[in-house]
């Protein structure tokens, strides 16, 4: 009898309901999971503090990378320095060929899936999950499925895979759901709402005005479960 | 009459020959080069003080990024907490299906353009120049043709061009050249080869053995340029 090898997993982890969800979604697939929490200068570390609470609650891995991307702060409401404010209304109205929110984070996944791939092919990971999703969504062009096609071929010509090594998978388990069926999603696989973080602002409260925390709060009204 | 707008390029370099001759080929071009220096610990800075050189002397824009990645170590002889010598045997001949040199620095192009297309998206530069070569090269996976396309489809996909920006072409020109190809094109574009650093090793001059040395001896050999 061979021992099973048990397949590893490099979940991409904020802090935030989708993220945490995906964790939660890889462990009940079976998988070792790694988490990763990227950070790049944003204006708090509300997220980084959740991810840290939910991985030690499971004892999962975690690893922390700071970016310092000096141009992020010229463009992108998120990050500190940036002097626009993270906006109120609904940025699916402000989405417009050519215009994104100034919550848009340039080539924000790609550079995540990007370090995620680098440690997966490190240590033998046959897969990377993200936590992006397409339908009720802020319309950032790297959360759509045709950006995971070609990053999942990318992914495998750039690595030990394109010479025989292991083939890495990029998972989006939430790609196609509304925030809906992720709330159930994760309601059904035990997330610690309470523990996840989806604000932009770092707040003592969630805001409940940003476009994050309206969607959260959709998601959860539609799906009749009580967010904590 | 309107002005003749100015493209802009993004060149990622590290200092070495290479992308030394491709920020000379993108001026050539009457690009307008903001160069993007990304370190992963390597043992020596050797390549960044080249670059640091290169770019005072023809007033070109620098941007220089630390990346900690604390996984390399345990997989890369070129990062610095690396026990593994960094090997004087040529590299393609250890090269074999699954098994990379110790010198392989796991999805480092990947990482690369997706840092360069984040600058190039953010500040409007309709290209990123690489100088991945897979003729006289090391046998990494990320320096192929088959890897660029995937790639440039991701960042299109995945960057504000997917929803009416400018278009971020990656420009590998050397892709299909040989090292004696690449001396021949830098001769003729005036690159300083004297302020170009090629060796894995960071010692006073050039260790002459390690496969980054070797291939360009041979290059300048068989260009029959002498190499300052």
């Amino acid at each position: 009898m061979t021992a099973k090898k048990i397949k590893k997993a490099v979940i991409l982890h904020s802090g935030g309901l989708d993220s945490t969800t995906c964790l939660y979604w890889a462990l009940n697939k079976g998988y070792e999971c790694i988490c990763l929490n990227v950070t790049y200068g944003q204006k708090h570390k509300k997220e980084t503090n959740c991810c840290r609470k939910i991985c030690e609650n499971l004892k999962v891995k975690l690893i922390e990378i700071n970016l310092n991307l000096p141009w992020l702060k010229d463009v992108t409401s998120l990050v500190g320095g940036n002097k626009t404010p993270i906006p109120n209304e609904p940025l699916s109205k402000i989405k417009s060929i050519g215009r994104l929110p100034s919550t848009y984070v340039p080539a924000r996944n790609l550079i995540f899936a990007s370090i995620a791939a680098s440690l997966a092919d490190s240590i033998g990971a046959s897969a990377i999950v993200m936590g992006a999703n397409s339908v009720d969504y802020s319309g950032y062009p790297d959360c759509r499925p045709r950006f995971y096609v070609p990053l999942e071929r990318a992914i495998f010509e750039g690595t030990r895979s394109a010479v025989g090594g292991a083939r890495i998978a990029v998972l989006t388990p939430l790609l196609k759901m509304s925030k809906a069926q992720i709330t159930k999603l994760g309601a059904k696989l035990g997330v610690p709402f309470g523990l996840t973080w989806s604000c932009y602002r770092g707040g003592k409260k969630p805001c409940g005005k940003c476009d994050a925390c309206r969607l959260r709060k959709e998601g959860f009204d539609k799906a009749g479960i009580k967010d904590k």
